[in-house]
Order: C-alpha cells, then sequence, then structure tokens
C-alpha cells in the first residue's frame, strides 16, 4: 500500500484489484479504512447495525439496491446508506466505487456469506 | 441540502459554492461530516490536533502545502494529512475539493483566521 505519507491516485488502484467485491484497502482517516471495490454482478443483502456506509463512484454505473427503492450512481455521485438499511449493490457491467466505513466492519455486514472479505492493502 | 436519503451530484454542488474557502455541507457519515471547498488563492497554516484530514480532488489542481514539502492533487487524487500535521491548501486556480472530517472540527483548526466559517447545508 502507499505509504499514509503519499497521496493516492485512484484510478491507479482499480486495476489492482483481485475481482469483484475484493476490497483494496488504500489508506486511512483516523479510525475508518478507504477502500476501492470493483462493483460487477450482484452483491449480497446485508446490513450495517452500526454504522453508515459511504459509496462514492469512481468509473462506471452502481446501483445500490434498497428495499424500497434503487440509488442508481455515476462517476462523482456519492450516497451514504443508513446505519442499519438493508441494501445490496450490483452493477451490470464492472464498474468502481470509493467505500469508506470504520475499520472494524465487515463488507458484508450481518450475512452469512462466502463474500466476505478481508480488504487487500494495494 | 440534499436529504440523507438522497445521492449527491458533487459536481452540481460546486456552483452553488459562495466563494473561496467557504465550506459546503452535503451529507453525513456518522459523526463525520461531508463537504465540497472551493480553493483559491492561499488558506492559512494550521493544524488539527485531534483528527486527520481527508481531501480527495474534485476539479482543477489543489496544493496542499507541508511545511517539508507540497503534495499537488489532481482530480480523483486524495491525500489525508495526519493529526498534528501543520498544513495550508492553495490554488492559483479555483479548485475543488471533497473533504471529509469529524463534525464538531473547525477548518482553519488552531489558527486565529478571518477564514474561520461555518459550513453552510448545500
Amino acid at each position: 500500500m502507499t505509504g499514509m505519507d503519499d497521496k493516492v491516485r485512484l484510478a491507479d488502484k482499480l486495476g489492482l484489484l483481485d475481482g469483484p467485491y475484493r476490497p483494496g484497502l488504500v489508506g486511512y482517516l483516523n479510525d475508518y479504512k478507504l477502500l476501492v471495490v470493483r462493483v460487477h454482478g450482484e452483491f449480497v443483502w446485508h446490513r450495517h447495525e452500526d454504522t453508515d456506509d459511504f459509496f462514492l463512484c469512481l468509473e462506471g454505473e452502481v446501483t445500490i439496491q434498497l428495499r424500497d427503492r434503487n440509488v442508481v450512481l455515476a462517476p462523482g455521485e456519492l450516497f451514504v446508506v443508513p446505519r442499519g438499511v438493508e441494501h445490496c449493490p450490483k452493477a451490470d457491467e464492472p464498474a468502481h466505487v470509493l467505500l469508506i466505513e470504520p475499520r472494524d466492519t465487515v463488507n458484508t455486514g450481518d450475512a452469512d456469506s462466502d463474500l466476505t472479505a478481508e480488504p487487500r492493502p494495494l
């Protein structure tokens, strides 16, 4: 991972990701982690009981499915999923987001899923 | 301000800013505020003793001056100023950043400055 003393060029990190929904760690803000994630296909429905979840679309088009509606994000658009709200990201074509959440947040929240993954420092 | 239930299109917010270094509030992430700021000219040297400071360049070119070097950010590049580290943003031409910091953070940190400003909801 780039040292915390350095700037991060987000576009350079996206190609280093292992695959869809395999988060890459690019830095920290206090006790929050800064992640880049490739979104492709559907993730898993989950919620985070203790934290909001910050999404900023970097590339492509990402749909944050909520139980009552969809929030569609294009590059430069952000959405904060409120704590406790069930959501499920998806994208028909590969897309990328910047995700910010507390360091101890599990990517799949309360869901029992094979997609649970620790972020890999990029 | 856009409700917390809505996505935020950052580009739409930049034209609503009052002027350089007049932060606009676009949302929250837990106890953090999400701000957009126009950077033009030089800000004021300051530090935040209790928090890191997240900058993501959205438009233009922003220089984060540190005492020992400059960090120059182009769009899509982010930098986290570590807590306690003196810094002073500047830009020769108008530029815009997304700033994320705890809700109680004062924009000018420890500096006694006319540039101290509360964020305005956009």
